[in-house]
């Protein structure tokens, strides 16, 4: 809240939350790159002088648009509830629910837009991906299922398909087919290993083509 | 490179060929929106003219940039050879071997880089996703499949979410996670249905666990 016109409608939020909820809407609606910092002040009512008082320049402050989501983004890693509805609950989410929508995954996002792995923005991208999968690991762990680490790592695949063609193709809610695929695979790994004498895994049992609940 | 010395080389590639050449390099290693025209036409050994001559500007050569890649990354039409075999090659590509590496699906990083739905690029990259699951669809009816559409859908989400990982991952070759599941999906789409009383689909057989061939 360092300047003053503008400021007055918004009395009540810091200038720090102010500017994160202005990189989130640009991020989103226009991409980080395509976004400048003249119009990021401009829409959170801020001075650039306030940006930088706050964030170390844009990439730090791409850098705490992205932390603030995590928690929203990231499957949850409470031990109460059904661990397979926790798997599976993963591709019912709506991007989340946020003032605005969110596209797609801001992380892949910000991985395409910042390609340079080394890149403080690139390395938290990927860091975020790697998360996805150990916490759904955590949770598979927790199912009984036989090898949770390639599970969490088989459903974090099938979320990344899921949001990379909503991007693509501007759907709202991809995740009925990825949900469909992982039902099959999270009921897979937690059957009881019914041959084991032969090797194989157990049959997957009827619920390919069902519903999932 | 701008200068008239370098462009001696050069010789024998057209303007348009280097230039289609410059914003491969460029927009794979930066991004889109990260690279200046100023550089292109550096890069290019040609003039901001010549790319006008040729282009219709930055959204024009991105088009074509596009375009160029289409056939190389788009599973192939043919109808020669196991069509089992050809969906699941679409797993096994490196990204395209070209003079420079392609990074991740440039079509779903040029969806993510231009988000308005309307804009060309983005319909463009849209309409690339759409073409890669039917072709995929059209592998599956050959090869057998009860619902080759969905089976395409299946894969190409898999396919996305290899691609996806690979990018935010760094990793060069994320289809073996992948595969391993459209092997499963393959094959329950191709078995005989078996149990068709039940109304369920026919169980998926040992392959779950197996190394894909």
């Amino acid at each position: 809240m360092s300047e003053p016109s503008s400021a007055g409608r918004r009395r009540g939020r810091g200038a720090r939350e102010r500017i994160l909820a202005a990189a989130t809407k640009l991020f989103t609606d226009q991409g980080i790159n395509a976004t400048g910092m003249e119009q990021l002040t401009s829409v959170a009512g801020v001075s650039k002088r306030t940006v930088y008082t706050h964030f170390e320049g844009k990439d730090g402050l791409v850098h705490a648009y992205l932390r603030q989501l995590e928690d929203g983004l990231l499957p949850a890693e409470d031990d109460d509830g059904d661990p397979r509805e926790q798997l599976l609950t993963v591709f019912d989410r709506k991007p989340r629910e946020t003032e605005d929508p969110i596209r797609g995954c801001p992380f892949l996002n910000a991985a395409v837009e910042v390609p340079d792995p080394e890149h403080p923005v690139h390395r938290l991208a990927a860091a975020y991906k790697t998360e996805f999968s150990r916490r759904l690991a955590g949770i598979a762990r927790r199912a009984g299922a036989r090898d949770p680490e390639h599970l969490g790592e088989q459903l974090a695949l099938l979320y990344d398909g899921a949001v990379a063609r909503a991007t693509a193709l501007n759907s709202d809610h991809p995740g009925a087919s990825a949900r469909e695929i992982a039902v099959l695979l999270v009921d897979a790994a937690l059957a009881e290993p019914a041959r084991q004498g032969s090797g194989g895994p157990p049959e997957t049992g009827d619920r390919t083509g069902g519903r999932p609940r």
